[in-house]
């Protein structure tokens, strides 16, 4: 037996193309001593709750290690489930219901294949989520895109893509985008859900960062509109208590949700419980609302020191968004410049961001970049902020 | 808008005619007070070891909560993935890799993404894990059968349906196979490796419960043999630690864990690490190795009591598996006899199991059956075999 020569592997073609996440391989870069960050989307491990979920965890392995340590059921903990549902109860209709899920990404890799026919087409904002686009484009999904404008996605031109397309479903992320950092306008909420209602396109609303809102008013989910039942959420603890437990869930028709449970029991069979249970009981000790309130202020002061130092040290003629909330500024440079070269050219001098390309399923947008304020601390924002814009100048 | 009829959600085809786990369905009858169930496949909830899981989890969490309530690598924690390494260098080929999974059956679905296409062709062991014959399923693959023999899979029939079907994969659990009981001998791992490399068939090789063994001799690995990178392996610590945890890994060659590495990207970003760290630190503080013979010393206690009641209470004519370890006894009944109908009479008299044939993917065998030992007590089992035992003898 000679062994096996690797071009022996025949894999799927669904990875014909994929190439993984271009933010996964800048991330060996950030490791390098003194480099000041703006390409994460990590939430700040400074603000972790580390003491009360240490707390919590020991208390109920201890006292009911029996349920936590053992298999639980596909849909996630039963007196999790029911918490959610109430604290939900605003936006869940009739038909309803609700599965808890190991992150969001594990909802939009759901409703893909869920929905998705090798070949199917879809629709996303473009820019959007890249890791969304990867999961889409591995579930053999065509996917098309609809332009994002100040107050969210561009309703006409969604509209004339659904005509033109017909799409299975269009996945949003309507309040405080990644990448772009954008909220979608009530009345846009409004209208997308009417156009998508009219021609029976499927919504699927991502809205992880929905709770860490730093100005403006609170706006009404999309799936609040839904009597038609034509809309998924998906919401996630990652961002407001810790990523590394791994705990979201989806909302959904009864329908799609079963067919969830389905594509779950070979996923993971369930998410931890042991996970489940420490959101369910910070939740239920009343720790929650004051931790995303704490969570505001800080990462409020990180937003203003990242946008002023931007209008401070951006040459003109460099555009950004004016995010109310999430982790993210979009940064627009001026026509003909290319986000990649000027990323090389600072990293080299220990400052980084995220290139925007990868966010545009069609490619293109070479002068978009994004940046993160939440892992850096407002002095490293200031400095690498400046940096940047020392750099810029030398481009424009 | 007069509301979206149900009938308009267009399900992907891969749905059709996947009803969900027969077994999930039996669970609801198993919470009548007094019913004895060998119906479940969990681990003994008394057998769990949550006083020191508290006492590591409240540690790291207060300790290392930057790091374990953060994003993660794809791959897993690096030093989880290093001592993982280390302890299974008797099986690890220079060309391999390690990933954490959430749970050995994330391995499965992954896996089966990674290969096939919709209609390829795989092999699966027949009777086998109806979990994965799922998965199988809804990932649009063909599946075909190898009927197990005392000793493992038929390598006769394994050869005749490669050269037939020229499947992508041959799906495997060598050691005391879910649902048989069964353990494939050291000859035809041999054989079953020779014949699958000659034909440039990769195995899966599932392998959770390996390390329950209560007696025999311990066994290597297909994944041992394999010199030419057809083999991925599959392990898990939902048997040995908690199930509640979700933590797996799977071994294969490097460019098949990079394809796992691109789907888990979309599946769940990543294992929780709370999770990977408690186990990490159970094996590193040195528990396992005594849990885990304390673990082997109680079943074994169980599986004697089941398997010298059948022995006792079941008439001449059944037949039963004879494990040298996991979690399961299979049983044959008399050609012409019902498992199904047996079911029933059993639940009405508060004693469960559960019926072969959704074991089989090509149906059939209604006469078989699956006990399992490691949950119910041992006065239990002597009772509810003796039970079932009576019901049986009036179906005869």
């Amino acid at each position: 037996m000679e062994g096996m020569a690797k071009a022996m592997y025949r894999f799927a073609k669904r990875f014909d193309g994929v190439g993984g996440s271009e933010i996964r391989k800048i991330f060996s870069l950030l490791g390098v001593p003194g480099m000041i960050s703006f390409a994460g989307g990590n939430p700040s491990p400074d603000l972790f709750p580390s003491e009360t979920l240490a707390e919590i965890s020991e208390e109920i392995i201890a006292e009911q290690g029996k349920s936590v340590l053992q298999y639980g059921g596909t849909l996630g903990v039963a007196q999790f489930i029911e918490l959610l549902k109430v604290r939900n109860a605003d936006i869940m209709k009739e038909d309803d219901d609700l599965v808890v899920i190991s992150g969001s990404s594990q909802g939009i890799d759901f409703f893909a294949h869920t929905m998705i026919e090798p070949g199917d087409v879809m629709l996303a904002e473009s820019p959007s989520f890249l890791g969304a686009l990867q999961t889409f484009r591995l579930a053999d999904a065509q996917i098309r895109t609809v332009p994002m404008q100040n107050d969210g996605v561009d309703t006409t031109l969604l509209e004339e893509q659904i005509k033109k397309y017909k799409p299975k479903f269009f996945y949003t992320i309507p309040t405080f985008q990644n990448p772009s950092g954008i909220t979608m306008s009530a009345e846009k909420r409004q209208q997308v859900y009417d156009i998508c209602s009219k021609y029976g396109v499927l919504i699927l609303e991502d809205d992880p960062y929905a709770e860490l809102r730093y100005s403006g008013e609170p706006l009404r989910s999309i799936k609040a509109l839904d009597n038609s039942g034509i809309v998924c959420k998906l919401s996630s603890f990652s961002k407001t208590i810790s990523p590394g437990l791994r705990v979201g869930y989806a909302i959904a028709n009864r329908d799609i949700i079963a067919k969830f449970n389905l594509l779950k029991q070979g996923a993971d069979v369930h998410t931890s419980n042991l996970t489940q249970t420490m959101v369910m009981e910070f939740l239920k000790r009343g720790y929650y609302d004051d931790h995303v309130k704490m969570l505001c202020r800080e990462y409020k002061k990180q937003r203003d020191a990242m946008c002023e130092a931007i209008d401070k040290h951006f040459p003109d003629g460099v555009q950004r968004t004016d995010p109310q909330g999430g982790l993210f500024v979009w940064v627009t440079l001026p026509a003909g410049m290319d986000s990649r070269k000027l990323f090389e050219a600072c990293v080299a001098q220990k400052v980084a961001f995220v290139s925007g390309p990868p966010f545009y399923a069609d490619g293109g947008h070479e002068n978009t970049l994004r940046m993160n304020f939440s892992m850096p601390s407002i002095p490293d924002i200031e400095k690498g902020v400046e940096r940047m814009g020392r750099i810029i100048r030398e481009f424009v």
